[in-house]
C-alpha cells in the first residue's frame, strides 16, 4: 500500500519540489504524520504546523512554498485542499479491494426498477417497484428506495439512508387524524450523497426534490414537498419541514432546524444548532443559538430573559423620568 | 389513471358543481393544477389563488362556493382539507398496484411472534419472538420490532423504525456504568404510524406505551417508559427523554426536546425547537427558540445576553437612583 | 418466571430482612409495586414512597433500614441502585430463553471479517470485509459495521446502529463540492454500548476513537475524527460535529450539540438541548437553552432579545446621565 511521489504528480498535477522516488505510504494530518506520509496545509493561519510536522512531503499553496521547501520536500499546487482531496481519491482507487457482484444477493430489487449501468447495491437495500437509480451510483448497504422514487447517476447513498417514506401529512377529523395519502416521490438529482440513516419523504401530490450535487450529512430529516438546490451542503442532525424551499450553494450547520413552507435564498449560510422560523432572502450568514455557560450564570440570566419585555418598559420609564 | 368527478362524488360524497364526467387525472395543489387536476382549498386566506389556479376543478368549503363556480367545477364540502384526504385516499386505493405476498421473503419473524389478519410485513423487516402485530396493520421494510413487544391495529411503521431496543438504563458504579436490564416492553395502541428511522424504546420494568391514533413523524426518539397519550402528532426529530408521560391530543413541532419524568396535559401544542424542562399542565401554545438573526446582529445580543443578569441589576441601581 | 428472596440475596449480597422464602415474580417501581414484586429506593427524598408502596420486599440503604423494617421485607445495600442494576441483571439471565445460532443466517458477514469468541450477530447485520468483533461483543439486528472498523469485547449495538459509514468531507471545487474520500476508521473499545439508529462515521485520515465503557443512546451522530473519553455517557439525539475531543467521565444530556474541533475536559456534564460552540476546559456543568413559556410572554421576550445590544446602550447612556 505505497505510491511514489512522482506518481501521485503524475496523476494529480502540481509542481513537486523533492524526490520523487519517495515511497509515500499514507495521508495524514500535520500534526500525527510520519516521514512516510504525505500531508498539506490549506490554511495559512496554522502555517507552525509545518515547521513542527513529521510529514515526508506536504501539499502546499505557491505562498508556502519557500517554507515549506526549508523542512523538505513539497507539492506547490493552487489549492491545496482541493489537491488532498483528489489525493484521497487517488489512494482510494489505487488500493481498491476486488468488489463483490454489482447488486448483493441480500438486496431485494424489485423486478420494475430500472437499474443504470455501473450501479452497485449494497447488501439488505430495498429498491421498490418503478424506483430508478442512475448510472454510476453506489448503495451502500440497508439503503432504503421507496416506489417511484427517482435517484441521478454517480450518487453515493449510505446505510440506512431512507428515500421515499411518506411524508407526514394528516386531515385532523372529530379529535383524531385522517391519513392524507401521499401520492408524490422524491427525486434525486446527480452527484448527491445521503448520509447514514438519513430520511427523504416523498411529497403529498408533488415530488419532493433533491437537486444536483447536493451533499447530505447523517440523521438529516428532509420533510415531503422540499426543494433542496443544486450544491447545498447540509451536516449532520438537521431537519427540514415540508415545503421548504432551499436555495443552491447554501451551508447548513449541524442541527440546525427549518421550518416548512419558508424560502432561504441562494448562497445563505445557516450556523449551527438555529432554528430558521423565517424565509431568508438575502445571502449571508445566519445564527440564532442560546450562549452556552456554567449552569450558576445560565441560570440567573434565563431567569431574567423570561422578564426581558418588562426590563425594556423599566428603561422606557427611567429614560421618561430623566 | 383517471377518475371521473360523479365517481369521486359518489365515493365521498360533497355537492358537485359542473360536469360529471370530467376526467380527472390526478390531485395537485391550487398553483400547479392543470385542467385535468382536482385541487382544493381549505384556507380562506388563500382565496385568491382560487382565481389564478387552472385546476380543472376545485374543493372548497360552503363560504367560497360563489367563488369557486364562477371559475368552473366545483366539489362544496363542510371540510375541504378532509375532503381532500379522502380524495387521496380513494385515488391510492383505485390505482393500487398488485401486492407481494402478505410477509416478504427476506423478512424474518420469529415462529412465536403472533400476526393478525391481513398484516402486511415488507422487505427485511425483523419481527423478534413473542411480538404482537395487530390485524391490519403494515411494516413497510426494514422494520424491527423486538421481543414481547405489541402493535396494535391498523398501524403504519415506516422504514427504519426500531421498536423495542433497549432503554437507556445505567448504575454508576465505580466510575463505570452498570447495565440495567430493559425488562419492559413497548405496546402501541391501534391507528398508529411511526415514521422512517424513528425509535421506541423498551421499558426498564413497565412499558412504554403509545396509545390509539399517536402519529410520530421521521427521526424522533422515544425514551423507555414514556406514554403518550391518544392522538397526539409529534413532528420529526424530536427527543423525549425517559418516563415523559404525553397527554393526550397534543401536537409537538418538530426537533422539539422534551426531558424525563415531567408530564404534559392533554391538549398542550408544542411549538418546534422548543425545550421542555418542566411540566406543563395547563392547555395552549409553549414555545421557547432563540430568535434567528443575521450573524453580527447575534454576536452582539448574545454577547449581552450572558450578562442580561448584571443588566438587570443596573437598572435596579437606576431606579433607586432616582 | 420467578425467583425466591433467598435466592436473589444469595447471587447478589446484601442483608436480608424477612422470609427468605418469598416468591418474586418481578420488578416493579415502587409506586406500582405488588406484593409479589421486588422494588428499590435510592433516593432518599421520595422515602415517603416507601410507605405507600405494596412491594413484598424492597432494597434500600441502610441509612432506610429502619423505615424499611417497618412496612416488611428488606433487602439493605450499601448501594441500592446499583444492587436493583444487578437484580434486573440476574433476573435477565435466570429468565433467559434459549438463543438462536451464533450469526444469524440473513446476516451478512464478510468472509475477511473477524469475529470474536462468543459474538451474537443477530438478523439482518452487515458486517464488511476486514471488520473485527471482539469477544463475547452483541450486535443485535440490522447494525451496520464497516469495512476494517474495530468493535472491543462485551459490547452491545443496538438495531440500526450504523459504524463506519463515510465522514463528511468535501473540498470546495467551482461552486461544488469535491469528495474526500475517509480513508480512516471506527475504533470502540471494550464494554461500549452504542444505540439504535446511532451513527459513528468513519475518519478522514486517523480513525474516529470512542473509548471504553462509552454509552451511546439511540439516534446519536458522531463525526469523523471524534474522540469520546472513557465512560463517557451521551443520551439520544445528540449530534458531535467533527474531530471533537470529549473527555472521560462526561455526561452529555439529550439532543446537546457540540460543534467540531473542539476539546472538551474529563468530567464535564452538558444539560440537555445545549449548544456547545466553544472548548470546555474546566469540569462542571454547563447549559444553554432558551426557557420555554406561553407563547405569548415568548413572543414578546424573544423580540426584545433581538434588540438587546440596545438596551444595554440605553442602560449605559441612562448611567452616565445620572
Amino acid at each position: 500500500m505505497a505510491l511514489q511521489l512522482g506518481e501521485i504528480v503524475a496523476a494529480l498535477g502540481g509542481d513537486l519540489h523533492g524526490d520523487a522516488a519517495l515511497r509515500i505510504e499514507g495521508l495524514a494530518p500535520l500534526e500525527s504524520a510520519q516521514p512516510g506520509h504525505l500531508s498539506f496545509l490549506s490554511n495559512p493561519k496554522y502555517r507552525q504546523q509545518l515547521d513542527a510536522s513529521r510529514a515526508g512531503c506536504v501539499i502546499v499553496g505557491p505562498a508556502l512554498r519557500e517554507q515549506a521547501l526549508a523542512r523538505g520536500a513539497a507539492i506547490v499546487a493552487d489549492d491545496p485542499y482541493l489537491y488532498f482531496a483528489r489525493a484521497t481519491q487517488l489512494w482510494k482507487r489505487v488500493h481498491a479491494r476486488p468488489t463483490g457482484p454489482a447488486i448483493h444477493p441480500s438486496a431485494v430489487v424489485d423486478p420494475e426498477a430500472v437499474i443504470g449501468e455501473g450501479v452497485r447495491i449494497g447488501p439488505q437495500c430495498v429498491v421498490e417497484r418503478g424506483a430508478r437509480i442512475g448510472a454510476g451510483t453506489v448503495l451502500k448497504a440497508r439503503v432504503y428506495v421507496g416506489e417511484d422514487c427517482v435517484v441521478g447517476e454517480r450518487c453515493t447513498l449510505h446505510p440506512g439512508a431512507v428515500i421515499g417514506a411518506d411524508g407526514f401529512g394528516f386531515a385532523p377529523q372529530a379529535g383524531a387524524w385522517e391519513k392524507i395519502e401521499q401520492l408524490g416521490a422524491v427525486r434525486i438529482g446527480d452527484d448527491v450523497d445521503v448520509g447514514a440513516n438519513t430520511c427523504i419523504d416523498r411529497g403529498a401530490l408533488a415530488d419532493t426534490v433533491i437537486e444536483d450535487g447536493v451533499k447530505l450529512d447523517n440523521l438529516i430529516q428532509v420533510g415531503h414537498n422540499c426543494r433542496i438546490g443544486r450544491h447545498t451542503a447540509i451536516a449532520g442532525c438537521v431537519g427540514i419541514a415540508g415545503s421548504a424551499n432551499i436555495g443552491a450553494h447554501c451551508t447548513i450547520g449541524g442541527a440546525a432546524m427549518i421550518l416548512g413552507h419558508l424560502t432561504i435564498a441562494d448562497r445563505v449560510n445557516i450556523s449551527s444548532g438555529s432554528f430558521v422560523s423565517r424565509s431568508i432572502l438575502k445571502p449571508g450568514l445566519y445564527t440564532g443559538i442560546f450562549p452556552i455557560d456554567d449552569n450558576a450564570a445560565w441560570e440567573k440570566n434565563a431567569a431574567t430573559l423570561k422578564q426581558l419585555h418588562t426590563l425594556r418598559d423599566r428603561i422606557k420609564a427611567l429614560e421618561k423620568k430623566l
